[in-house]
């Protein structure tokens, strides 16, 4: 039965995904500017909608930052018709031409770049991943399969129904755009083994929801567990620079995942830099975890274990260690980072450069801020997810990691011999 | 129990994996001789464990062709060697920088191509991907769990021990290439749960085996199910280079999944092309396989029915089939291709251009011979492998997608506002 129902999901989205594959640009910009007038139109229905879910959701006694996520107001709704406007002007990757080699036989190579597909997105109760997701997909030639959590369908369908009033009015099929409408998790499981159809699957959400996916899916997976990024401050560092950086990872937004939830600090600065780390962290309320050898510098740390390093507090808190030199720096980077966002703050250009080298993550930084770490910041201009695994795509995805590239191979009847 | 086998053999492996991701093309260039050497120098070793594996085969009943794949000369192992010398001579793409974009606020932002890690092969008894494997992983600065057939395993571990003494002179561990020396299924299957460790698998073989491997793996894996290759020959194509391009995709070698499975005739051009075809296939003894508006044309030929079109024949054998138009042909390919190779023939740049557009296919070619699909015809150097389904890789696979990229971002000490 939810495989039927996955089945017909998955052949019709894959059905659809032709007709967007050889859209032009102007003919897709166009359609988005669509999308974005008709979600404008659609406000009251889809205020009505989620309305209806802010109260269910409500009375089942779903917290407050998950009701904070769900809820839409006429702000909100612009503002998800603006992020689709901003997707307009973001240059569209699709048939990127790059030229590879003439061979000696005459035959000329080149790469260009295509659509995916299918995209399967599978997140939590928030619309704006709809819109979003929806017209980053439209705009990379895919089309995508959004399945949000129960507690937001019926607001994700009032504005997919907005978008594909757009797609209608081009004469494209709805299930460019589709919503899965059943929350049931056998169809989402039936869901993750339609490879034929199927090309890639996002999830978004904590690491149990990405693991669960991983575990069940037969398509590939863009893996993004978790962010424990560190900041390492080096023998040469600018002590203040290194305290902004310190200041911006871990206060600004502590809830994300480009967030700082280590510092390690070199042995020969600690007596200069913790103090002022103590000072600085005590003034916003940072929760400390100190090794050892730090732990005497701060009035209210709690003693961590070695073996307990690692942790992605979401929150005011942190762990610091000291270390001998770059060499222990990167090693706990390898045993205890994510493989998300990895900064060293040093004035020592070959510091720098062994650390970026040598350390394996998506994103790695020298004296600059581990909340740069996103699509925006890096200049990709919208981020339809972040991998930590090196398939396909490693770290921050844009529109260019929603499609491949293929052969084109031109000749005047060149045989082999 | 074979679990714990399997992340041992997991683990070292990617510890191993460390150590040769930050060699310099120098390092890797300078143990690739070495290994070129030692395996020039163990002939006589590798020689005795193949001919015990052969003659083990033998007796048991294997195929000829089977045993010809698995049977080594010292001709067959001094081109292993050369194999791998060629691989030193290709470009290393580790380390490979482009510069993305420096942002308003002053971080310069690139990617940095790295290596993937732990690459998990998993073949039939072909002794050769040993040294073949080994040495493309080793260059794009990966470790490689190399899971050849029953049949092949000791050669195998012969060869491996050559291309070990190489790690070993210089101070390698012996995990860089790593022979799984149990065919036992249970491992297999405990080492593609792995995921922890290993960061590809790439299966060669039947799509039997690869559909296996797809099924039970938790770790991406590189598809490459079959090659239904099609020529179309438009009407305005040039009839000889049509004639040519047919008979060197399906006659030249017949066995390989770059070979042509079907042609398909534009109908105004039928009644002139096909009788050329039927001349030039019967002199082949190619058996065919003709749609209604084509069989008339030929002396043999057997009829097929609509749905039977798509066929792998791996031999002299081809479906033929009529079509109205290119919109026509392109829906045929849709049904009935693999996405691996699509050529067509024809003098109308419009038509050629639509067909590169719209087909899709990790190769698409204008005018040139299907036969070109692979890694060294089409400049790659040396092919690990080629991918029919589209993330990470899609077509013939070199040292490029065995490697990864990285984002360096550098400031001076920037934070997020």
């Amino acid at each position: 039965m939810s495989t039927d129902i996955a089945v017909d999901i998955a052949a019709k989205a894959s059905h659809a995904a032709k007709a967007v594959a050889n859209l032009t640009t102007e003919q897709k910009d166009f359609v988005l500017q669509s999308m974005a007038n008709h979600i404008r139109s659609a406000s009251e229905t889809i205020l009505a909608a989620n309305a209806d879910e802010v109260a269910t959701a409500s009375a089942n006694g779903t917290s407050a930052a998950m009701l904070d996520r769900l809820t839409l107001t006429t702000e909100r709704i612009n503002a998800m018709a603006q992020a689709i406007e901003q997707i307009i002007s973001l240059p569209d990757p699709v048939g990127a031409t790059r030229q590879i080699e003439r061979r000696p036989n005459g035959i000329n190579i080149e790469k260009r770049r295509i659509a995916l597909g299918v995209i399967c997105m599978i997140y939590e109760a928030r619309p704006n991943v709809t819109a979003d997701a929806g017209a980053l997909c439209f705009k990379s030639g895919n089309a995508v399969i959004l399945r949000c959590g129960r507690e937001a369908i019926q607001t994700s369908l009032a504005i997919a129904k907005a978008m594909q009033q757009a797609l209608r009015e081009h004469e494209l099929p709805d299930e460019v755009i589709s919503i899965v409408p059943d929350p049931d998790r056998d169809l989402m499981l039936s869901l993750l083994k339609q490879d034929n159809y199927i090309d890639l699957v996002i999830p978004r959400g904590g690491e149990g929801l990405i693991r669960f996916v991983t575990e069940h899916s037969r398509i590939p997976v863009i893996q993004h567990f978790k962010g424990v990024c560190h900041l390492y401050v080096d023998q040469s560092a600018d002590l203040q620079m290194a305290l902004e950086l310190l200041l911006n990872g871990k206060v600004q937004r502590p809830g994300v995942c480009n967030a700082l939830e280590g510092l390690l600090v070199n042995k020969y600065i600690a007596a200069d830099f913790l103090p002022m780390v103590a000072t600085a962290l005590a003034k916003h309320d940072v929760i400390v975890h100190a090794c050892k050898q730090s732990i005497g510098y701060f009035a209210n740390a709690q003693a961590i274990a070695d073996s307990d390093f690692g942790q992605e507090y979401l929150a005011p808190e942190i762990a610091i260690r000291v270390v001998d030199d770059l060499d222990a720096a990167m090693a706990h980077i390898d045993q205890f980072g994510s493989q998300h966002t990895e900064v060293i703050c040093t004035a020592d250009q070959a510091n720098a450069e062994r650390f970026i080298r040598q350390v394996d993550s998506a994103v790695v930084m020298h004296n600059a801020s581990s909340r740069f770490s996103d699509g925006g910041e890096l200049g990709l201009g919208a981020e339809i997810g972040i991998s930590t695994s090196k398939l396909h795509a490693y770290g921050p995805m844009g529109l260019e990691a929603l499609t491949t590239e293929k052969y084109v191979v031109t000749g005047n009847g060149q045989t082999r011999g």
